[in-house]
């Protein structure tokens, strides 16, 4: 169990790169595989393995090109089902290792299940704009507002909180701390988002209810007036979208609030269609809800007229915001690990599939593309199997590795480890790229993209708080816009915000004060409710967001690991028109030698250090990865890892590869 | 990827033994998971992590009993949802390992994905008397006859062939060489079943159909005249029924033969009822088929009548023939795995559930316990999920790894690995035990044990001619009769029959003539259509069947991996009333030393060796899984493996774990 170094170059590597991601594809289409493998394997064979229609089948693969690091074989993927998977089987009957799978878990020596075959989904993934996306999380209570909360009238659960006070962090009263925040003060601010490169902002729910979080709906027919109601965020929609930005909406779908206009109809008569939404075990008094909390009774999708209502067909309420006046880009479905799941009972697919339907139907009336996103806390494989969800908000394969490798919590905070009563554990570099890649593995690439990656949200401590430090913040910033998946910025974290629970994470925006006495559109001031704000960070989001921006491999590209070893972690990002290669330490972790004909690269374009790592490149050293005498033009990407830092480097396209890659 | 020793003892074992296997379960009822840790772990608290509508749910389990090489926890599952998965994190926060998750594929360091997590249905499993079974594979064509074919007329298709000829190994005569057995030809044969202990017969197809493997049916109304008509198959049950002995017959539910009543009904009329069970892509000449072979057009599931007349309900094909006159106990389905896919249409699942749903009908008309088996060659962890196949054809999980382990084919022969076309690889005992534990940890316990294991079959090369020796065919078949799963043999496997192909391996039993001429009831001749018959093999299965039938823990136990390195592989079969050791040397292994006290046992019942492998306690020996001074009572149960051979050792329970165990 202890770690070990994993030189991934030593590898096979199957790419995923832009052709996985998106475009309609027609049944009966193909992809052609391409997987590289390093010269000390040397197959004799490669079979590409398909389950079609439930049955293996088998094609032999063509070694398409060579180079002293490796090969490069080609085989055809067929597009028959919803989900296609294949693996690899390396076939040497005189090497070392004469039978090695390799799927998309890594190698291994003996047969193994297809659960971590690689898939590509046959059906529409999600769009382009989806994949060139920064997306900024918004909680609407706590942003910013037009309209002074001081002289608004506060509803009757409420108690007012002065817009820099500490948000409470436990307790009945996290519930109703109302700041006042309201959708014409997001309209204040786009500046701000655009100096952060955001293309998508998603906003928690924004329909009336009886909380400031409102995953308790009283209804989904408006949007609250404490918000500004629908005029308002049709405004606000109207907003983004001149300026090239997208919104992203929140709709509970497992649950309404005990207050919403069906369950009141529903608990009133037991003979109202509105009866057959919940599960009403005893009526009116024992109904099942949300982790047994009384005021958020579950929905029951058996009834055909919930679906109709909520996610089915063009006047449903998933159809209805994302046409006119809203015109809304997308939505995220709160809680959807649960949606439709209660005992024996399982409609979790048809929900995600109704309302992916619905959604394609507005995409087909509107010409626009449409995001939908789950929320989904633990393993999501099983509900990503292309006809309902994009992706989901991605703890799974991002937070919780990230925070695993990068804590360091002040035990005093009490942090416990999402959903598991202990501290946040502190893991290497080699175990926490296992879990990863063993999670990623259960997924399609284009599953993983589609996916919100998170350092933290409104429902768990802030980032800042799990690493206690501004170097690891901005390296974990680094990992967040280097990944492949949708970069998501809880608002406040890029001021160094910090929080011990979501709902102390809740923090406002403390906007500076333009000379007319009004929060002045791109500026904040020095001091939020959490202490000082942290403009080194800012500039550094604002600089990796940037650095995203201009780079088609760290948007679209595919994922390669290169290295993991206690305090350092390297990837690529692979794309046609060349790499990016990232490296990251948590700490001195001396050097890191990366032969750049192993890497697939022709040289280095350009590099980038960030904090205590630094590079240069050896032009003469030896490759390990190639037997023999070194290579004309082999040469070592030569990295020093001081203390906490980054690397990103852009690398050029191997030319000896070119017909492989 | 080179072998490395791997000590099992030293990890967890969660025991899915009898409580997990049958017995209806009540929505709302639990279990209790009893969690093994051995002493070296120790951790402070245990987690109990399960998935309940759709959210991880954390319990934390309590330490109920103690003893010097380790701890039992108990915690509760809950048996809410159709498919219940739960895995284990061992916390130590001063231990090596701090973090550790614990789950059906072993120890993880890192968060994993639930794909691995122990399962348990909350629906119906298999019956009792399937745990039980011995099931006895005959292909009726090959068994025997009571109606000397030479008297017959032959169909057209059919090409006459002696009783003792070799079949042939390919080409287009092996679907028509026919020899003529019959039904009748079982009956007077049952003498031979029972002593091997036998107590389900499976036939292959016994439909009327244009081949002697029946798999392309003209009818499923009647039993071929061939083999005696539905009068024979009836008295053939009856006779099995008098004995106690059960009968399971074979479906072919994702095609029909060209012949069949349906399909020249289909091509005759477009707008025929029947033209709407195929897919045909243009009426009448181009259609789908099985692996596109024309004979065998491939069934469309989306027709409701198809359903109706097949799998659905007291009329269709499913129910009549588990209803008098025959009366069968059971179904296996061939190629399951393709039933019901055909591109986008993925209905596989419903046609399971249907049959199962139709069998459960029967089963509560009749007072009879039934059993529905899945065809599948490859991964079938996602069509084992409750409502449809009780389990599989197991050649994945048992067959390939067995197989991979002990092969020693002749080049000669030119085998091929079961789908794959290269030679049959050699693997050690450790490299297959990681692919069993990874495939078998995607599996419900009771689909493992209610899954036909299998040495070989109509449908692949011998056994015999894999591992080339009557030693290595002794030690497949203790594995056979001691693993979880039905031991199924395939006729003619206990008189060591080769075949070098699956039609090649469809030999017949040489059966002894009687002073009347003819065939005796309980003897063979000297020699078969292969060569010599083995009656070592013969009477060294009969025995392993007696040991099996006289084991509740070879019945009905749980699994415990022991060991596994290069030649040598040991595991516990589990049981409140007493664990059940075996171990298997495929070749000289040196000794292998097994502490008492970290099997769970009290010491040793009995031990029984086979060919060259020997035993002894040292009661003195100190046990490495216990830290400090050796306890009274330790000891080692030494195994020394001199070349290939087997034990079987009867342990007593720990009389200090009683509380936990």
């Amino acid at each position: 169990m202890r770690t070990t170094a994993v030189d991934h170059l030593a590898e096979p590597h199957h790419d995923t790169g832009p052709s996985y991601l998106w475009g309609r594809r027609a049944p009966g289409a193909g992809l052609t595989a391409r997987l590289w493998v390093p010269a000390a394997h040397d197959p004799e064979r490669v079979v590409l393995r398909q389950v079609v229609d439930g049955e293996p089948v088998i094609t032999m693969m063509e070694r398409v090109a060579r180079t002293p690091a490796g090969s490069w074989w080609h085989g055809p993927v067929r597009l028959v089902n919803p989900v296609n998977r294949y693996r690899f089987l390396l076939i040497s009957p005189t090497g070392a290792d004469p039978y090695l799978w390799y799927h998309a878990a890594g190698l291994s020596d003996h047969d193994v299940p297809d659960s971590t075959d690689f898939q590509v989904l046959a059906c529409d993934p999600a769009p382009k704009w989806v994949h060139d996306a920064v997306c900024y999380q918004v909680f609407p209570d706590r942003f910013a507002y037009r309209m002074a909360p001081a002289g608004r009238e506060a509803p009757p659960w409420a108690r007012r909180r002065d817009w820099l006070d500490e948000p409470p962090a436990a307790g009945p009263q996290t519930s109703t701390a109302w700041y006042g925040g309201d959708l014409e003060g997001i309209i204040d601010h786009l500046e701000w988002l655009e100096r952060l490169h955001v293309t998508v902002v998603y906003l928690t729910p924004v329909f009336p209810a009886a909380s400031v979080h409102r995953y308790d709906a009283t209804s989904f027919e408006d949007v609250d007036q404490l918000l500004g109601g629908t005029e308002a965020l049709a405004r606000l929609s109207a907003a983004l979208h001149a300026r090239g930005m997208r919104l992203v909406l929140d709709l509970t779908t497992n649950h309404t609030g005990v207050t919403h206009e069906w369950f009141t109809a529903a608990s009133a008569d037991a003979g109202a269609v509105e009866a057959g939404f919940y599960h009403f075990e005893h009526h009116p008094d024992r109904y099942a809800s949300w982790l047994d909390v009384p005021s958020l009774p579950k929905l029951d999708h058996r009834s055909p007229e919930l679906r109709e209502r909520l996610v089915r067909g063009p006047s449903s309420v998933t159809a209805r915001w994302l046409a006119p006046p809203v015109s809304a880009d997308g939505w995220r479905t709160d809680v959807a690990n649960m949606t439709g799941r209660h005992g024996q009972v399982d409609l979790a697919h048809e929900v995600a599939a109704d309302m992916r339907a619905t959604m394609d139907q507005v995409e087909q009336d509107t010409g626009r593309r449409l995001w939908l996103v789950a929320e989904h806390g633990h393993d999501a494989s099983g509900d990503l199997t292309g006809s309902g969800w994009h992706g989901t908000m991605n703890y799974v394969g991002f937070t919780r590795p990230l925070w695993a490798w990068l804590s360091d919590p002040d035990p005093a905070d009490g942090l416990t480890w999402l959903g598991i009563p202990m501290p946040v554990p502190h893991l290497d570099a080699a175990q926490v790229v296992r879990g990863v890649r063993q999670y990623t593995a259960h997924l399609p690439a284009s599953a993983v993209a589609a996916s919100m990656n998170l350092l933290c949200s409104h429902d768990t401590p802030r980032l800042r708080t799990v690493v206690r430090s501004r170097e690891l913040q901005l390296l974990a910033a680094t990992a967040l816009f280097t990944a492949p998946g949708v970069p998501t910025v809880f608002a406040g974290d890029e001021l160094g915000a910090t929080g011990v629970t979501g709902e102390h994470s809740r923090t406002t925006i403390p906007w500076a004060t333009g000379p007319d006495g009004a929060p002045a559109a791109d500026e904040v001031a020095d001091t939020g409710s959490w202490g000082p704000v942290d403009r080194v960070v800012l500039e550094r989001y604002r600089h990796l967001a940037a650095m995203r921006a201009g780079s088609t491999a760290l948007r679209h590209g595919g994922l390669r690991w290169v290295h993991a070893e206690g305090d350092i972690v390297a990837w690529t990002r692979t794309h046609p028109d060349g790499d990016v290669l990232v490296v990251l330490a948590r700490g001195p972790a001396g050097t890191l030698r990366l032969p750049l004909a192993a890497l697939g690269a022709g040289g280095v374009e350009s590099i980038e250090c960030f904090d205590a790592l630094s590079a240069r490149i050896d032009i003469a050293a030896k490759d390990p990865h190639v037997p023999g005498e070194p290579a004309q033009g082999a040469g070592e990407l030569v990295v020093t890892a001081a203390g906490c830092g980054a690397l990103v480097a852009v690398l050029q396209p191997d030319p000896t590869a070119a017909g492989g890659r």
